[in-house]
C-alpha cells in the first residue's frame, strides 16, 4: 500500500480554525433525478461542521464521465476538502474512483492483495464471482483504502498537492459506519476546531409553546439555542464553537441545565435519546418487564422498543391483533365487548392492554387500537381516532386522541402516546418507590 | 405587471425535443449543514424529467451572497434552465430575488400593485406589518411573479438572453402547490418530450449476476437499462425519451419483456410494488391468510406487511416473541427445544412458524429467530445468522442464512427472505391450483 502523502492541510492542522472548506459531491443518477432522496449528504454535511470544517457547497451529479470529472475539477478547484458519496460500486456505471483519478491528474492502480481478498471472501461465502467485481480493488494511485467491514467496495482517502478527496459508498449500510468511525475521525485530524451541538428533546409541548418559555436563551450567540418541530416532540439544539469539544460542552451544559428548569419533566432526553431509549432505561432501573398489543401501528410500536440496544431485557413481546380474530384468540377481549363497542373503542383498548399484560406476564403493558387511514370512516370511528391503553400494576388507564396528519403521522403520534403514558406511570412508579 | 420577454427557449420549444438542460439551486444554511434533508430538489427533479427536460446537476448554497451569485452564474453558463429553491422570504438572509437580477446582469423593481395587495392581507388579518415584507414586492426587471396561494412570498419567472431562472419559495405548503401546479405547466410548455422510467425490481440474484444477464440490453441508448442493488433486491431502471408518454411506454414494454424471459421468477414487480405488496395480491387472490412470529425484527416484519393498503384482509396478525418465555406462552415453542438447540436455531424457527400458525388459525405463517446484533455472539450464534420459518398447507420450510451488514440491514433481509420465501410457496400453489 502506498505511503500516504503529507498534505499542506495535514501539515498545518493543529494551527488553524475553522479555515478549511469543504464540498460533497453525491453521485448517481437516481439521485441527480429525485428517484431517492439523498439523506447521506447531511449526514456528512453535519459531520463536517462538528469537525470545524466547513461546508461550502453541495452538489449532486449523475453517473456520466465528463460531468462528474467536470464536477470534481470545480470543487477542488474551491475547497480544500472534497468528500464524494456514491458510485464505488463494481457495475459499469460506478465511474466514481477512476474520475478522482482523473481530476486529480493521478493514475489507477491495481491492488492485487484486495482482489484476493474479495476472491476468498466470495469462495468462503459461495457467493458468483464475476470479473467486475475485482473493480473494486482499483484505486488512485494517491489513495488509501478505507475499510469496510459491511461491504466489498472499499472507501478512498486521497492527498494530492494540498488537496483531500475522500469517497464514500453509497448503500446506507456501508455509508454511515464508514462516515461516522473512521472518515470521521480523520476529519477531526484535519479540522482545528469544533462545532458542536447538543439536542435536547420535549415530549407533551408545541414548538411555540416550548419557543415561548426559551425566547431569552434564544438569542445567545455562543452557544445558539433553535427549535425544530418533530411529529409527536421538539427538538432545541444547542450549539457551541470553540477549540476542543470538552471546551463546547461546557459552554453548552449552563444553557441545558436552564432549559431544564424551565420545561421539567417534558425534557425526556438529549441528542440520541429517543422516547423509546428513555422508557428502556427506566423500565431497567426499576427492574419491570412491558409488553404491547398493537392493531394500526401493525408492530410498529414493538419496532421502535426492540430497536433500542439491550430491550431485550425488559420488552418481553407483543402480539399485533390485525384482524378482529386475533383480538379474541391472542388477547382474549370479549366478543361482546367488540361487537357492542367495535373494534376503535375505550373498552377495547382497555381489554387489550389487560389482556397482553396477562398472557405475556409482564408488569406493565401498552395497547393501541384505532384508525389510521387513509381511508375514510371505520364503523363510524373517524381516521385519526385512536385510544391508547396502558395496564400497571395500579391498574388500567386508556386515553382517547384525535390526530391529524397523514397514515405514519397518526401511527407515530399513536406510539409516541403510548410510550408517554409508560414513562409518566414508571416515573411515577419512582417517585412512590 | 412588466410584459413577458419572449426568450429563444420559448420561441423554439416545439422545434425541438430534450435539448433543454437544467439545473437546481437549493438555497439555505440549514440544508447545506444538513440540519434539514431536501426533498423538494428530488420532487423538481422528477417533474423537470417528466416535462422532458434533462436535469444535469443539483446544488445545494447556503445563505451568502457572494456564493449565491458565482453558483448561479457558474450553473447558468452550463444550463438553459435554472431553478432555485428557497431564499424569497422578507428577512435578511433571503437572498435570492437579488442575487438572480445580478447574475442576470438585470435590475431590481419594485411592484408597488403587490405591495399594496400584501398590505390589505395583512390589515384583513389582522397581522402585524413589518417593513421587511414589502420586499417580497421586489423582483428581476426580467422576470415575472408565480402567484402564491399559500403564502406571502411569489415565485418569480425570470426570462433573458436565452436563459430561463425560475424561483420557488422553500416551505412545503408553498413549493409543492407552485412545483406542481404553474411551475410545471410552465416547464411543459418548454420541453417538447417526456423522459419517462419504469422500474423492474428484483429478488433472489446479486446486483452483477443480474448486470451479468441482462448486459446486452444496458448497451441500448432508448430505452437505457441501470441496475441499482438495494438491500435485499436490485432494481433495473429502463428509462425511455419520446415525444408522449405512451410513446415511452411503448418504447419500454419490449424490453421489459425480454427482462422477464430472461430472470423469469426473479422479476417480481415494477415501480411501487413492494415484494410485501406482491406477496400481499397473491394471498388475496388465492383468498388466503398469514400471520407471522418474530424475535430479532422486533415487529418490522408485521410492520411492513400492514403498510401495504388493504392488508387486514389477509394478515390475521403476529406476534413478536422477544423473550423466550413468550415464544413458550404465546407459540407453544417447546422449552426442550430451546435448551437443546437455543433460540436461534432450525428447529425453533420450524416451531415458532408451525405455532404461529396454529394459534392464529392461519393458512401460512412466516417466522424470524436470529441474531441482527450489534453485539457479538449469542450463545455461539455469530451476528447475522438467521433462520426463516414458512409454514404452509404442505408442511413448513426453513432457511438458513448469513447476511452481512449492520444491525437494520440484517433485519431487512431477513424479512426480505420471509417474504420471498412465501411469495416462491404461494407462486407454486397457484401453478397447482
Amino acid at each position: 500500500m502506498p505511503q500516504i502523502e503529507q498534505s499542506a492541510i495535514e501539515q498545518s492542522s493543529n494551527a488553524r480554525i475553522l479555515t478549511v472548506n469543504a464540498e460533497i459531491l453525491s453521485v448517481g443518477t437516481e439521485l441527480l433525478l429525485g428517484q431517492i432522496v439523498d439523506t447521506h449528504a447531511p449526514v456528512m454535511a453535519r459531520i463536517l461542521a462538528e469537525c470545524g470544517i466547513g461546508c461550502t457547497r453541495r452538489s449532486t451529479i449523475g453517473d456520466n464521465w465528463d460531468r462528474l470529472v467536470g464536477a470534481l475539477q470545480e470543487s477542488l478547484s474551491r475547497a480544500d476538502v472534497v468528500v464524494t458519496i456514491g458510485g464505488l460500486g463494481p457495475t459499469q456505471d460506478d465511474l466514481t474512483r477512476d474520475a478522482i483519478a482523473a481530476a486529480l491528474g493521478d493514475e489507477m492502480e491495481h491492488v492485487a492483495e484486495y482482489e484476493q481478498e474479495l476472491r476468498d471472501l466470495f469462495a468462503s461465502r459461495g457467493f458468483r464471482w464475476t470479473e467486475s467485481i475485482a473493480r473494486q480493488a482499483d484505486k488512485p494511485k494517491c489513495a488509501r483504502f478505507v475499510d469496510n467491514p459491511h461491504g466489498t467496495a472499499p472507501g478512498l482517502i486521497c492527498q494530492k498537492a494540498g488537496k483531500v478527496v475522500v469517497a464514500l459508498p453509497g448503500p446506507k449500510g456501508e455509508f454511515d459506519p464508514m462516515a461516522k468511525g473512521p472518515v470521521r475521525t480523520f476529519f477531526e485530524g484535519l479540522g482545528g476546531g469544533v462545532i458542536h451541538s447538543r439536542t435536547l428533546r420535549i415530549i407533551g409541548m408545541g414548538e411555540s409553546h416550548v419557543e415561548d418559555l426559551v425566547r431569552d436563551l434564544m438569542e445567545g450567540e455562543n452557544p445558539t439555542v433553535a427549535p425544530y418541530a418533530h411529529t409527536g416532540e421538539v427538538h432545541l439544539r444547542v450549539t457551541a464553537r470553540a477549540q476542543t469539544r470538552e471546551e463546547a460542552e461546557a459552554l453548552i451544559e449552563p444553557v441545558h441545565q436552564q432549559i431544564r428548569s424551565v420545561l421539567g419533566d417534558h425534557l425526556f432526553g438529549t441528542d440520541e435519546t429517543t422516547l423509546e431509549q428513555s422508557v428502556v432505561d427506566l423500565l431497567k432501573s426499576q427492574g419491570s418487564l412491558v409488553g404491547v398489543a398493537e392493531s394500526m401501528t401493525g408492530g410498529g410500536l414493538a419496532a421502535r422498543l426492540t430497536a433500542v440496544p439491550g430491550s431485550s431485557e425488559v420488552f418481553r413481546g407483543g402480539v399485533v391483533t390485525y384482524q378482529l380474530a386475533a383480538k379474541v384468540s391472542l388477547l382474549g377481549v370479549g366478543e361482546a365487548t367488540l361487537k357492542e363497542h367495535g373494534p376503535v373503542s375505550e373498552a377495547v383498548a382497555r381489554e387489550m392492554a389487560e389482556g397482553a399484560r396477562r398472557v405475556l406476564g409482564v408488569d406493565y403493558a401498552l395497547s393501541i387500537t384505532g384508525n389510521a387511514g387513509p381511508t375514510s370512516d371505520v364503523d363510524g370511528k373517524p381516521v385519526g381516532l385512536v385510544f391508547v391503553g396502558c395496564a400497571g400494576p395500579d391498574g388500567v388507564e386508556v386515553q382517547e386522541q384525535r390526530f391529524r396528519g397523514v397514515r405514519e403521522d397518526i401511527q407515530r403520534r399513536a406510539s409516541q402516546t403510548a410510550l408517554s403514558m409508560l414513562r409518566t406511570q414508571l416515573a411515577a412508579a419512582a417517585q412512590k418507590g
